[in-house]
């Protein structure tokens, strides 16, 4: 949740004048995206997103989130469709920030995760991982192996002011994850984000994927392996088979996966828990006192990691082994 | 801003259902409103906003609160309406908390206020107050003169460390307005929060009221004295007499004003500036390192304070005098 910038009425209406989407009737500062201001701006049209991207975002990668919601909504794939102004540019500047409006999409997060949630989600992340196929730019994942230990370095002092041992737990299980890290699995867009805040339902249907800002190039199964443990642990930090089962058969529907992916899935959920674990630590450490963001618990990725390193394989994501890829 | 309360979708889907508002679409919490949490919910009939009270608000108030508002939207003012339930009620619970739903108000409160904003402002208070006349609860305000001495002892101990003297200059003023307070000027119902974030334009017009939680019967000039505090001031805490004088001949062209409330208004004004001194005083002291709550400066409100005291008349504030009121 952020809302970092005001944004005055003059701006803001000269802003949308740039567009064809009507005069402002509202703009609403709302709680959604950690990383960029969003506003819900209602117009004589209906509702759109406004999103001011904050220092955090890259500017040079808005071209690739941007092209990729745009290559993705002509596809059929529910996202925030980019508006293009009458110049015919769907990014531009407001208070001094790059800026842009998208469509309005429908639907709330799970708060609370069902079962059919899980499955919903594993048929969405499937269709979007295969009607990006022929997206054309590509942008490399930069929070992947090679990211981890420049991260761990600059927050490995305080580690273990977080949980007594955590800094050589997390030396020695990098040193197996730079050995085992699988680098020839099928590759393409991910959306590397897939937490339940960017994944909306109405009643028991999946609406749309929001947030595409960590969106980046990697191996597919990277993905499923970041959903498995942002999707599939319960609060007692138990891992619920029943949903990562009706994530990955859902997945597998759409998008077949092969004895490669399939193997390899424990290393990737190691992976995946170990990237969280190491930008919540880092922000954790990095983060003053009272500043108006909440602090993500590290252990909680401490207490995932844990478990995949103790699976013996991918049967226990609930996953019938490939038979026919 | 504050957003506090997670909302089940379940629970959600059965408190919207009691409603003839159509289902939900949407739900997102939204930057508005320091007391409550409130979310901009879309259903198949459009936009409303739905309102839990936190413990903040005294439940014993709600009634006051949204009849008031229904009393005034029946009577052409524009504010939030609230909307009544199938079972006639429009307030209920939701997630242990009372809760309403109210309309969707158009207009977005100006970020950098000119001096027709205090025109429009100055007119839309004086048809609240008309509007309210004949309103037939009645809610005394907690937070006039007999209620900032009983809080100052509460943070008083406090006050040197925000800035040195402080606590002898409000000990002293308390004794000069509890001396002076007037206690025989026209009353009714008052909003005593008209902040520009509680007043909606669009484009150079009023476009209505919201947040009417702080409102009470008291003598309307009072709600005119925090209006020149909150509306009149520039940043280098100059006083702004246009806007003042703009405020003030729209108020009076709707609800002409006594010699007795025009002679009033300075030390109505010094008192509007010790409430909200002291208030953002006991907040500052009371608010813990890291809370999600931006504190407000209690420094400013000193500032404003000063000014009032040393205004020879109400002429200061660029009005002429009552001739024949």
């Amino acid at each position: 949740m952020a809302v970092y910038t005001d944004v005055s009425d003059e701006d803001l209406a000269a802003f949308v004048a740039q567009y064809d989407i009507g005069t402002v009737e509202s703009c609403k500062g709302i709680a959604e995206g950690v990383e960029n201001s969003n506003y819900l701006l209602q117009t004589e049209r209906g509702p759109f997103i406004l999103t001011l991207y904050e220092k955090r975002v890259d500017p040079n990668d808005l071209p690739f989130f941007l092209g990729l919601m745009d290559h993705l909504a002509a596809r059929g794939v529910k996202c925030p469709t980019p508006i293009h102004g009458r110049d015919g540019r769907a990014l531009r500047e407001l208070c001094g920030r790059p800026a842009a409006i998208t469509g309005f999409l429908r639907g709330m997060w799970p708060k609370r995760i069902l079962p059919y949630h899980t499955g919903e989600l594993g048929k969405a992340m499937a269709e979007m991982h295969t009607a990006a196929a022929d997206f054309a730019l590509r942008r490399p994942n930069n929070l992947s192996v090679a990211g981890w230990r420049p991260l761990f370095d600059r927050c490995a002092e305080a580690a273990d002011t977080v949980q007594p041992g955590l800094r050589d737990t997390i030396a020695r299980e990098l040193d197996v994850l730079e050995a085992r890290w699988p680098h020839d699995l099928p590759t393409g867009v991910i959306h590397a984000d897939l937490f339940p805040d960017n994944v909306f339902f109405l009643g028991e249907r999946c609406s749309g994927l929001i947030d595409f800002y960590f969106a980046c190039t990697d191996a597919f199964a990277y993905d499923i392996a970041i959903c498995l443990n942002a999707w599939c642990f319960e609060a007692d930090w138990s891992f619920n088979v029943t949903k990562a089962r009706m994530m990955l058969a859902a997945y597998r529907k759409v998008r077949p996966f092969s004895q490669a992916e399939y193997d390899a899935l424990p290393v990737l959920c190691r992976g995946a828990a170990m990237r969280f674990l190491l930008t919540r630590l880092y922000d954790w450490v990095n983060t003053p006192e009272g500043a108006l963001v909440k602090r993500k618990d590290p252990v909680e990725y401490l207490r995932k990691l844990t478990f995949h390193q103790t699976v013996p394989g991918a049967g226990a994501y609930g996953l019938d082994p490939v038979v026919a890829a």
